[in-house]
């Protein structure tokens, strides 16, 4: 079934902390095996004049690279690749640091330079994360950071600035305090690095803005913490920083949702992308699925980059998990039909259209775990499952919509998904229910000409005359669905 | 992937229920795809003089019937099969039943016999339940109670007799009284018609008894609810009947885990069983994996009857959830391999060593969700996955080992198992956390020579000189595992 030889492993050696990733492929997405993190803090061991690496940092460093090897020789070499940044493009003993490191993983480490970095972060987005292809791409680093623009698997800007959060922690908050004028001295000073190339980069323009690295990552989870949806835009990044200088202290920061171990490059961070916003005029950013080291492994497969990332991720998703595909697509259809219908006057747009295809697709994954409370199983594994191409709020909604896609509604689950408004997350639901109700024969050529009316929330089934008396089972199913939309309050007239 | 020819469908027209189980083949096993019972209390329309059926139970009949065909319309005809058991065997008027019940559903029904039934329960049995193969299985049904005995596939003695929880309802408990009147009445009837057979069983013998059908299954049901372990017993069953004794009346029955829908015929059912405990002197039984349906749709399919059916079964989940096959063999034979050395001192038996196999075999079967709390998903699958040859009790210790395969033990968890007793399972989840550890890298050729002691509960571990100071990934996980186990008081010394 699986051997060593259908391993990869990426490593990437960045100033505040080792990564080592070890994956393998399943069904043409990956599936993580390892994922080990060392906060090695090789940035903080940098001279400021003489950038030399003091002894302890490399000490720390050859120390995690030890754990790493012990995995790593049962990987094919051709099959790992290491690569180190910022830090140790600039220290200028480097090459001690290398050279023993190399002995230690028993491969090669390449120090790749600030535009390969921002090429494979860019590769590690398009292949993890869904909405348009015409994309902006911020990776705040340790000691740089990476914006890029590109299209589809190509990049048509990038650039790599000598700023991060450890580096900006170090320069402006050295004092500890969170006050008003070390967040201005810390934005400002990026903004002059920004502005450089803030031109270049809106010129190539972009529809989606996306963001990798540690302080998207701590702004999605205290978002997710305090109930608020998944878009980082300029005023909610403005508010966040009120609320640290009101800690006023680095020690005393406390903001829900952030973890104690994001807390120490957070407001360093967090100047850094009010900077970015603001020089290139971003009106949201969500999170990014993935940067460097997926882009690592999904080069060393060979994986191409879809139009689509959300598509494959849900076609790997029913072959792992033996879906019946052509009854998913029966689904669909049906399901993309019956919102046709219902678009104008529901005012379903091209966002509701592409997460109930999605919910489609994967509507009888919970049959992979049993039969009994399928549903409830189909949510379980949607809400854990990685799924490239889709942000945790929209995961949440598709989990969501498949625990309620038959037997009683639950409508508090419904409204605590913040991924769309709750009316609409509403609809998709009932005609993702009525769309399975008619499938539910499993062939094609047995299904109604249905037709929907909406009037706000009454919805008007008509079928062809004398179809209900001549199937009981189905107009058994559509009775009860009557009851089950009726008790939620959703008027279901059959006519 | 999928098209309705890979669906089956077995229905059995029983004298309480109807059924229609509708199933497709995944990797070796069976996948349910619906699952439909109506209560059609067909037993209670027929004539205790004339035998006829009334026209009510027909119509009764006929409507399910009308239901079932609408989905059967959908599978090919040959993967089909429709039997009608005790009260269609005897009922004067039946021909007239069945010919309207074949023009509804548009394929065969057979009135089976008593032995034909027998003969598949058998099989559905012998295909999903495991233990000795050597085996005695009961089925209480609402006319009549099959009785078994037989070795692997083939069955050695088999009966059929004319009593069923329905019918004994009827005769014994026909004032809704539980009192011990009745309850003495209807087990001496139910022993009277047991003395024939009991021989013929007896001399054909059995290592396990399984019981199926709806009174095994409420049984089980309560003695989990009530947190007792699995097996069934005489002693059990007597205390079950002086509660339902104490209730007085049919109307007033409860007993904790006891659910409505089975209430009515669980005192004549109960009676029956206790009969067959006496005139059979069984010690215990376990609840059959399946029976009647089952046997139906596995003998359409054509797929042998395994020596062992838990292996079959996790095969299967291991093809099903892309389990690396080779690192679940290594573990597994390094589990067995340390459970060997410490078996004597620590009390474990044939059945601990079957169980920690499983839990090797399927220990990373939570990879199939994600990486993040991989052993929290393993545990969710195997706890809901219909698992043929495990008992409920037995899934539970699994899903609890594997959710505690590492990082902190949850002893809580490990004491709510009630398979073996807490301190066989305390062990068991020992030795599976050594052995992924040992096996962490993935191959055969990297393990060291351990050598394991056991004083009660201090487990030493000794290692060839100088290997730990040479794999420091291990010698981590070694330091922090002796940790994890001193802190819930194992303690593990490792020299």
């Amino acid at each position: 079934m699986l051997s060593n030889s259908s391993l990869y492993a990426a490593i990437d050696l960045g100033s505040n902390s080792f990564h080592m990733l070890v994956v393998r492929e399943v069904s043409g997405t990956i599936q993580t095996i390892a994922r080990i993190k060392r906060k090695v803090r090789l940035a903080a061991g940098l001279n400021h004049s003489s950038y030399q690496l003091s002894d302890e940092a490399m000490n720390r460093g050859w120390q995690c690279l030890h754990l790493f090897s012990e995995q790593l020789q049962d990987i094919p070499p051709q099959q790992i690749r290491v690569v180190a940044t910022a830090t140790l493009r600039i220290a200028t003993n480097g090459e001690i640091f290398l050279k023993k490191a190399q002995q230690i993983l028993g491969c090669a480490v390449s120090v790749i330079s600030g535009e390969e970095e921002a090429r494979l972060i860019y590769h590690g987005v398009a292949h993890t994360t869904g909405g348009s292809d015409k994309r902006l791409v911020v990776d705040i680093g340790g000691g740089s950071t990476e914006l890029i623009t590109g299209s589809g698997a190509q990049t048509t800007s990038l650039f790599s600035l000598s700023m991060g959060c450890v580096t900006w922690l170090e320069r402006f908050f050295s004092d500890r305090c969170l006050g008003q004028h070390n967040f201005e001295q810390a934005e400002q000073a990026a903004r002059a690095m920004l502005r450089p190339v803030a031109d270049t980069l809106r010129q190539q323009g972009w529809e989606t803005c996306v963001g990798a690295s540690g302080t998207v990552q701590a702004l999605q989870e205290i978002m997710v913490t305090q109930g608020m949806d998944e878009l980082i835009t300029l005023s909610k990044l403005q508010q966040l920083k009120q609320r640290a200088i009101q800690c006023d202290k680095l020690e005393e920061l406390e903001i829900e949702g952030l973890t104690l171990e994001r807390a120490l490059v957070f407001p360093s961070g967090l100047s850094i992308l009010i900077a970015i916003f603001k020089e290139l005029q971003i009106n949201a950013m969500t999170l990014a699925g993935g940067a460097l080291r997926e882009g690592l492994v999904y080069g060393m497969m060979h994986l191409p980059v879809d139009r689509d990332v959300r598509l494959r991720t849900l076609h790997s998703v029913q072959r792992r998990f033996n879906i019946d595909v052509a009854q998913a697509e029966r689904v669909r259809q049906l399901a993309l039909d019956f919102m046709q219908q219902v678009s104008q006057s529901w005012e379903l747009d091209e966002r509701c259209r592409l997460l109930l295809e999605s919910a489609c697709l994967a509507h009888e994954i919970g049959l992979s775990v049993d039969f009994k409370q399928a549903p409830q199983h189909a949510a379980y594994l949607i809400r854990h499952l990685d799924l490239p191409g889709f942000t945790p709020a929209q995961k949440n909604l598709l989990a969501t919509l498949l625990q309620n896609q038959s037997g009683n509604i639950d409508l508090a689950q419904l409204s605590q998904q913040n991924a769309i408004p709750l009316q609409l997350a509403e609809r998709l639901c009932r005609l993702l229910r009525l769309a399975l109700i008619f499938a539910s024969r499993r062939r094609a050529d047995a299904l109604p000409d249905v037709r929907l009316q909406a009037d706000n929330d009454v919805l008007q089934l008509s079928l062809p005359v004398g179809w209900l008396e001549t199937h009981p089972l189905r107009k058994a199913l559509l009775d009860q669905e009557s009851h089950y939309q009726s008790y939620v309050h959703w008027p279901l007239i059959i006519a």
